[in-house]
């Protein structure tokens, strides 16, 4: 039995990007798809929106089960538009983001405009999906692994629908296929950047600073943490949730303070 | 007794807007100030970083316990560059964050800048606060409530702090100080905004669109969500956490799926 499932789609990496075309190539089965991707890169755009600046939305090809549609602004902002301008007399079924272009475990999955595209389909009552693979920002990667396994996940998914607060995001070690050790669910690992300016002074003797850094892992013997698990060459899979709340704090807070 | 605090201030509307003026003198009593704010207005910015741009940061006025830096970047590489970059050997006891010209309840907190520097802050173990005052974006809004009530937070605050995995989201009514009904703790509401497009046509025939759109609010009668407070005269204190793993699902999916 085939289900048509609609599917939008959209990447930080912008409509030009490899793992765009793997991500399209790996959903293509599963029902007619939607891009609706950045004309430029916007790593590290988070849930950033454009208030600003207008925005503009073109399609710009179509194919057999394929509309493209590409957009001026942000991750968000492609979804946001896509849910108001493409679909808006219906729903799509399913939101997925990426393939990225480089690792989004841990404390990344704030910066990350791939998961905030995904966090924001959750708001619209739509399950979401983020895909990225663990290379160094390589535009040339190899997907292949992660097409084949990204269908394993999303058979699964499928039988076994997440609840609708909760956004995957999956990421897979950049390495090749034979040697991932398999599939395996975990929480966001915990950690940060340090080191994380390179200071450069210009022609004119003025100082300006690149972000950079190296990763700082809090718990690196955990079993359990995204980043640990990637490390060890398995893919890993974390549920996500939009409401941040930290409910134990609330409770507590509440017995304490005098306000 | 005074204790000197070492504080980190920054926000997302920009060296110049009333409500960094507004913080700074909310904080003033609590300790030095060291200010690192973007040059320019950086609402909806939410966690987004700088890659693909060099970052510039100047010192740009020296006052009494205050000292001021302007940043070319996001509020999220305010704090970053301020921390590797001005407090480098050293730590700040606290980052405040604001005050926003409007209000960041419910699912504006995805999208906040001020808030994605208080949950910076958090990742290098420094509590934070954000503040927003839930004007319609006027830049000439009147801080004096949010000052008074703001400094009695703050004593609590420091008398019973919340958890070092905690940042707070506090929002202030925009309506006259005596209106202000009291400060509730709260956790952050459900919704999200729809019709979120005005569509125009430039003057060459070619359509452009502005994002704006209306808040639909899912739980307009739940008694602890932050925009019912909001809308209700108080003052809401959201704790919110950076780890956004929804741990319920990951023991469910690990029951239920073959990986």
């Amino acid at each position: 039995m085939i289900i048509k499932r609609e599917i939008l789609i959209t990447n930080d990496d912008g409509i030009g990007a490899k793992g765009l075309s793997a991500l399209v190539e790996m959903a293509r089965p599963y029902g007619n798809l939607t891009v609706v991707a950045p004309k430029e890169p916007q790593s590290g755009m988070s849930s950033a929106v454009t208030f600003s600046t207008p925005i503009r939305l073109f399609e710009c090809k179509r194919e057999e089960g394929v509309t493209y549609y590409v957009c001026s602004g942000t991750p968000v902002d492609c979804v946001k538009i896509g849910l108001n301008r493409i679909f808006h007399d219906r729903t799509p079924d399913l939101l997925l983001s990426g393939i990225n272009h480089g690792s989004n475990s841990s404390a990344a999955v704030l910066y990350s405009g791939t998961l905030g595209a995904a966090a924001e389909a959750i708001l619209y009552g739509i399950p979401s999906i983020g895909f990225s693979l663990a290379t160094p920002h390589n535009p040339d990667a190899d997907f292949n692994a992660s097409i084949h396994y990204g269908r394993k996940i999303l058979d699964q998914y499928f039988q076994n629908p997440p609840s609708r607060e909760v956004y995957l995001n999956i990421n897979i070690p950049d390495i090749p296929m034979e040697e991932i050790k398999g599939i395996r669910l975990a929480r966001q690992g915990k950690g940060a950047w340090i080191k994380e300016f390179e200071k450069r002074i210009d022609p004119h003797g003025t100082p300006y600073y690149w972000l950079t850094g190296e990763f700082r892992n809090d718990e690196p013997d955990a079993p359990d943490s995204d980043c640990n698990l990637l490390g060890q060459k398995y893919i890993s899979i974390v549920p996500h949730q939009v409401d941040t709340t930290h409910y134990a704090e609330l409770k507590r807070l509440g017995e304490v303070w005098h306000l």
